[in-house]
């Protein structure tokens, strides 16, 4: 609901379940193994849902703090991972990012479904820390692909790196 | 922020600005033209996003009641506008669909970026009512192109008969 002061309110429609520390899923390049524990009186909205390989997990990160969601212009650590020197990235407006310090920190995880069982979704490709609640799923269909894409000169440079770094010149 | 009772409070970081009807949106089948107008207080955190040719857009459903967010079991009504008949679509869980009424009602909508003034943002692509909040505003990248996707076998059959429809058979 929306009030008189724009405030939106949401609740939780389940949570992720993870054995990985916050420090191993920080490092993970593809993400983790884990399950998305839907609230029981949720259950009846996953009918179906088992015949989609790959779902979009929209999640609130809780973990955040009222100072990091004042953050506007960030340098994306996601590069650091694949051994990018953090200066040669640069400082950019956070909405040009997947940065988790952003004025509403909601993630989108697109996840591959290996199986439910009832209210439990079992999926690979988490970048979510244990209890990180889960605000919507969506199917991932082919309607969420965009072929005629183009990206920051900046941003192709540092892929062009990281896949000669890889091994993946093609 | 999250309080005791696991409510998640969030504020709009801008509003969708259009000049169609709520009709015209909801029957068009590539979205229509219109404007993001994120708030003043937010412009730094668009630095830099004309680079991106496309946009992932986070948007509040602000007009769906909370009956209509009560709903767990739906026919998807998209494939209405393609003349698939209502009876031929199958009731599944919301989850299994982007239909608006769910228990939070957040929209994932990928727009084309046409241009960036200051703090607005000129878009193609919108599904979203005149005067939407939006919460949030994510670069469309190559990391959200999922290949060895399954869809359900009755989603397929649908698909098909539309392509059918419109002569695009391969």
């Amino acid at each position: 609901m929306m009030n008189v002061d724009n405030e939106i309110k949401l609740t939780p429609i389940g949570f992720v379940r993870v054995s990985f520390s916050e420090e191993e899923i920080k490092k993970s390049v593809k993400g983790v193994s884990g399950i998305i524990e839907v609230l029981k009186e949720y259950s009846k909205g996953l009918e179906g849902i088992e015949e989609f390989s790959h779902l979009i997990i929209v999640a609130y990160l809780h973990k955040v703090s009222g100072e990091q969601r004042k953050v506007l212009k960030v340098r994306p650590r996601k590069w650091v991972r694949f051994g990018i020197d953090i200066s040669d990235i640069p400082e950019i407006g956070v909405f040009c990012t997947n940065s988790p310090h952003r004025p509403n920190p909601i993630a989108i995880t697109i996840v591959k479904l290996l199986k439910r069982e009832d209210n439990v979704l079992y999926v690979e490709g988490l970048d979510l820390f244990d209890g990180t609640p889960v605000i919507d799923i969506k199917p991932y269909t082919w309607s969420r692909h965009i072929y005629d894409i183009k990206l920051p000169k900046w941003y192709e440079n540092l892929m062009k790196r990281i896949k000669e770094k890889l091994g993946l010149n093609k």
